[in-house]
């Protein structure tokens, strides 16, 4: 029987909720992965009650905090650290401006911190800045790092809408609070870089070193204009070396659209590392919302209880599948006499393989019928394939290719 | 002062060598992350010379695995282990071939098997499945996992050659092998996409029990109908639930325009990976190359060194720069009066500010004259939006939005 370790919450809030429950329902994988397994401990609901929350920090093996602002959540983790407690948080507030301080009792009490939640959600730019690119000198972060702002902002470009009317539509879909000003001007993707600039380049870097501007001044007319120089607006933050020195900004540029940010559409979070060593890695995914800030602080928690061995213990539960569905490109080169689209039209449908589009080419010996067949058990259209390989209107044999139908974002 | 982490590395190729100097140029970033310095125990050239081998193992704390292939790298693996030495490999076929026999050792040595390395390069695809969404549910992993056909689809559409056109092309660059046959014909991209599916699904999956179709069969014609319909084509790697069962397969596909994966380019990887607690995380870079691999290896080893307490000491060396060059776009409500332009112009050369691009609209109270310019330092921008806002011509104050110039891919 292995042992237990025992994570205490601060914070009962959405994301305190979503993370009680993943962490029952994962209880099992996380124990297989890491030997031991997680319990929860205890939640603390409400902030600055300290003699509930020294009770808490007794019998938890690492604190959650969830609670967001600086205090009471600053002293308690500082509390939590300094009692050889790990603490996992989501809270950009604090590491932005009181991070140095955390960082270094983290360091002298020999605890780890881990914050993956507080930029991009479960985006893992902040594993990939500590761990994947320790070994890496990078000159460049930059991406999207405010879901609301960019929802807002796909929307006035999308709908032709003034900014009111899509903060607006923002709230009543929960992509932005009933207060959004740390969102739209720009403060809360400040934090965040300034988070990043600290892991990225070694430098303490504060939010209040780091100049933003938001989103509120766009207007529909600003978005009219730049769609007509093929332009798309985003919210970019960016850290970069300069020579010796080091920008940490935010504000909304026009992008060209073959930058990668600017297929980065509604409420999703990029976030671009560029390094000499490896050019660039780019990450990107829903940056914020209960379930993934629940899902990258648990993320948080098993590196936190032990570096994982290898690979969990395999429960072997599913069965591996040979035959699956797709839409496939169907390319035959055909005899150029009538018939033959119906002939062939014909096979696929005994076969129950429904055309979507047709493009017949080319006379004589070029004749060719090309085309796109909605998505089939592929044994059925492998099937419906042979078939049409036999017919003698064909001059060579059959080819196809899988198309990935699904449409995103 | 700190102790010492003794790194022992086999293999002398490529990804070795870069290893080496890499480890050397960052050891006081890893020492400051990790309050250990890494030090080379040695480097292991010859396979197959054990007594020499053992005295590396003796001299070494963790052990870099670069030989590649089955044997010796696999008993190299198990005596490494089983004497408490962490492992780092970057060897698919050792792992999708004996995988389950590789993680059970570790399990029950205590010790950590790292292998970020195997697939896509330092694109932390491994680490983010093993951690980050240790508490979620994953539906599916798919994304482009070879670089060699990645290059030579994106150069067949790009200059309509044909695949063994584009191969001499890939072979020149360095992009694919003397002998390219396992990157060509899907084998590679399974044995990825078999490690990606184990660590998924918990399920132990095997490179023989993975679909794979390569690209050697796709002519120019496929790729200049595919144009015709709007399609792009790239070699896809999927792991997926189907019910409850597991499909995994590796065969080209065609994409539509809008889909994520349709506009990675060129030697680049991607892995997307779906689940309903997170929608899903896309992440993208450079798929291999040594200096890539060789920092995904280094990634590896600090996390196997001790999980980093928190954010390494600030070493402080960057000055927070706030004037940085930019493009703007540049919106002017004016009057609609001759020489408007002329005058706006030549405030702008007045500080060395140049023009890309004018749209003039509007008549009367509407016009407008917006522009976009290129690159120059904001400061220099900015006095030069100072005189414009002076001018009579204006009816309105200047606004003005950033541009990201550069083009990506």
């Amino acid at each position: 029987m292995s042992s237990e370790f025992r994570v205490g919450v601060l914070g009962r809030g959405t994301v305190g909720g979503a993370f009680a429950l993943l962490l029952d329902q994962h209880a099992d994988r996380v124990e297989r992965i890491t030997g031991m397994r997680p319990v929860l401990a205890g939640v603390l609901s409400r902030a600055g009650d300290s003699p509930r929350f020294e009770q808490l920090l007794e019998a938890s093996d690492l604190i959650v905090e969830l609670i967001g602002g600086i205090e009471p959540a600053r002293d308690y983790v500082l509390q939590a650290m300094r009692s050889g407690r790990h603490v996992v948080s989501a809270n950009k507030q604090l590491l932005s401006q009181h991070g140095e301080e955390l960082f270094e009792v983290a360091r002298e009490a020999g605890v780890q911190l881990r914050f993956e939640g507080a930029v991009a959600g479960v985006v893992p730019v902040i594993r990939v800045l500590q761990e994947s690119l320790a070994g890496a000198r990078i000159d460049r972060v930059h991406g999207i790092v405010n879901g609301t702002t960019n929802f807002i902002l796909t929307e006035m470009a999308r709908a032709g809408i003034t900014f009111a009317e899509a903060l607006a539509e923002a709230q009543r879909l929960g992509y932005a609070e009933a207060d959004p000003s740390e969102d739209v001007d720009g403060r809360d993707a400040a934090a965040k870089m300034a988070i990043l600039a600290r892991l990225a380049f070694d430098t303490p870097v504060r939010l209040d070193q780091v100049r933003y501007e938001g989103i509120e001044q766009i207007t529909p007319d600003d978005m009219e204009y730049a769609r007509e120089l093929g332009l798309g607006l985003k919210l970019i933050g960016t850290a970069e070396r300069i020579g010796d020195g080091l920008s940490v900004r935010v504000h909304p540029a026009f992008l060209y659209p073959g930058h990668p940010l600017a297929s980065v559409h509604g409420p999703f979070n990029a976030v671009t590392v560029e390094s000499p060593e490896i050019t660039e890695i780019t990450m990107s995914g829903p940056g914020a919302g209960g379930a993934q800030t629940a899902t990258a602080v648990l993320g948080d928690v098993v590196s936190a209880m032990i570096p994982p061995a290898t690979a969990p213990m395999a429960t072997q539960e599913l069965e591996l599948i040979d035959d699956v569905v797709s839409a496939f490109y169907l390319h035959l080169e055909v005899a150029d006499e009538p018939g033959v689209l119906a002939t062939v039209a014909r096979e696929l449908a005994t076969h129950d393989v429904s055309v979507k589009s047709v493009v017949q080419k080319g006379l004589g010996d070029q004749a060719r019928l090309v085309m796109v067949v909605h998505s089939v058990l592929e044994s059925r259209f492998r099937a419906a394939m042979d078939e049409i390989a036999r017919l003698e209107v064909l001059r060579a044999p059959p080819r196809a290719i899988r198309v990935l139908e699904e449409e995103f974002g």
